[in-house]
């Protein structure tokens, strides 16, 4: 079973530097989850991501029912013989899908009724059901189901939303005790998640509740949806405050490095982000001078490296030019590189972020960072 | 420089096998260069290329010509340095493109005028022309500019581009001669190409020309454009059996297992072709038992892995299963392991081939080989 400790604390902020420990390896925080939703880091291999030290990844319950399929899965024996990955999975449980993905999605009391984005087939979701799902995958830490709502969200609808999320964690409490007896599943960590949109009293209510059901993780749930950053830092602030300190906290779904480093400043620990590897895809690559993309034409004839200050087999190898030539030409490799780029990255900086905070000194890297990083991404943006 | 050594000719065929060796390393033939049209092997990356023993790749000037153009390769430091690939290049002068994709071409006697594919910009090419563009890319195997027809293409104009053909040719040997006196242009091998259609005699008067004209070695262009095998590996023996043994011997753009098996037994040293990492894309797998079309239903479930009798990455750590799953999902990890999987069975196929020589038993090895890839090839198919 996953044990978390909190090694330190910054002096200067509240990044907290600690570690998760698993039997399939350790992770130390902040950490940053590449995302394989469909049981596939997109455009890496796991060789790949093993060679980057990607700890965890994370891979999705909702799309992983509708494709392959539960028999498939659990013929296979679970998620990470199925995919050839030997370290943690984190599942989440698809309640964000289940409300930005699914056709004709009705929520009920006890659960979700919707329609497969893929084939328009019906389904109903319960929070147990979810919980059974992520068993046969096997993922080391699995999310409870949740209702996300969409920005601007009415708070009555926000309120409701976020009273049934805390009625369906207490019943994915009670599940997952129940089954934690069965040694086969006792493994697999269970994260409550706050919704509460962005009303601050529903965080702080919701934060409240979840806290009470002894979880082994933290995560925060229906950000970066659309709202203002002010809004996504305002909230996050609030809920780490609030939910136990001694436990790892989860900001769902972001984000940008400044976002990143804008949440781990409040106390948090886990990122998944699905923003290296689409930017990957499209020709985005981050570098600690700011994003360059790639297209443009003062690329064309640049033979440095997509970071000067990376040691990636992209940065050691390939040039812009080569790179950009890549993309001008449709060539599959251009995005193969410039998502190993952008993964590797992000892995590096949840680096510094950690050696930061082990010598106090994060408010300064931060500083560091980001007039470095928004400097040259102003003038190559414009 | 190159330098073609013949080691061994099969006792029971015409199968030889040779080494060429170049200061960037050597290659055995039979050899199979994975084609990197447009400086890159389509999502491969090159250390996967070394990994699984490639010793030599192809790729094509008149694609490269107009992009990246030939500014940036020579600012690159020529082809090798600009895609990192540090072993051998043999590069096609795009005489196959400017017949099969230049819009507007028209063929005079001192070269080809065209409009470029990409963005309609009119070039003319001389013969001179395409050896210098080779120049810039610094390949180890350079072809000259020739006369590629379409299947079928009546007997006057085969035989006016089969002469024309031969007198580029000349022209060709003559420039590069002369070239050659200039140091940093004297490692670059420059082969022949037979033409003459699927027309024996035009066949054998071209192969004679052109052997006439001491070349580093000889190629057969004009073939799989569409032509019955039968005929194809006719005029493969008529051309090989009149071209000097003592030089190495190039099918170009062939092909299957089977042609290319074929072929060997002929005497040919030399194939490229884009089948392998074009069925990678599209996700058929060749392997021992004949071709999987892993999207098909049967492989739903299967948890073997591509070809059974495989060690490469993709069958050590991938079902078909999963890879299905991949291209099901639009996966792009699904066709870059189908592509690894697809060349690297290619080059052991030749690894074979050149063992089978070495002890004198290609006809047995080539009967195996046929039986066991067709009996499967044929109820998979079906």
């Amino acid at each position: 079973m996953g044990h978390f400790t909190l090694i330190h604390t910054d002096k200067g902020s509240k990044a907290r530097l600690g570690r998760l420990a698993f039997v399939r390896g350790d992770i130390d925080t902040p950490c940053f989850m590449p995302v394989g939703t469909q049981a596939s880091v997109k455009a890496l291999s796991p060789r790949e991501l093993k060679e980057m030290k990607t700890r965890i990844i994370l891979a999705n319950a909702y799309h992983l029912f509708l494709r392959p399929g539960m028999d498939v899965i659990r013929k296979a024996g679970g998620l990470h013989k199925f995919m050839a990955w030997d370290g943690p999975i984190l599942t989440d449980s698809g309640g964000y899908q289940l409300f930005s993905l699914a056709l004709l999605r009705e929520v009920k009391d006890d659960g979700v009724e919707f329609q497969s984005h893929v084939d328009g087939k019906k389904h109903f979701f319960t929070p147990a059901d979810v919980l059974e799902i992520q068993n046969i995958l096997g993922s080391d830490i699995m999310m409870p189901l949740d209702e996300c709502v969409q920005y601007p969200c009415a708070r009555d609808y926000a309120e409701t939303a976020m009273k049934r999320t805390i009625e369906w964690a207490a019943q994915s409490k009670e599940f997952h005790s129940a089954q934690s007896r069965d040694e086969s599943k006792s493994g697999q960590l269970l994260f409550g998640i706050v919704q509460g949109a962005t009303y601050e009293d529903l965080r702080k209510e919701c934060a409240k509740a979840i806290s009470g059901l002894d979880f082994d993780g933290y995560a925060m749930g229906g950000v970066s949806v659309g709202e203002p950053k002010s809004l996504l830092y305002n909230m996050t602030g609030i809920v780490l405050d609030l939910v136990p300190a001694e436990k790892p906290h989860y900001i769902m779904g972001i984000g940008t490095p400044a976002d990143i480093i804008e949440a781990v400043t409040l106390g948090a620990d886990m990122f998944d982000c699905i923003v290296p590897t689409r930017y990957g895809r499209t020709g985005t690559a981050f570098t600690s001078g700011g994003k360059v993309v790639i297209r443009n034409s003062p690329y064309i004839e640049d033979f440095r490296p997509l970071d000067e200050t990376c040691d990636c087999y992209a940065c050691r190898n390939f040039s812009r030019a080569y790179i950009r030539h890549l993309f001008n030409t449709y060539e599959i490799l251009g995005l193969q590189l410039v998502s190993y780029h952008n993964v590797y990255f992000y892995l590096r900086m949840m680096e510094q972020i950690r050696e930061a905070i082990r010598h106090d000194r994060f408010v300064e890297f931060k500083r560091e960072f980001l007039s470095s990083y928004s400097a040259e991404e102003s003038v190559r943006d414009s």
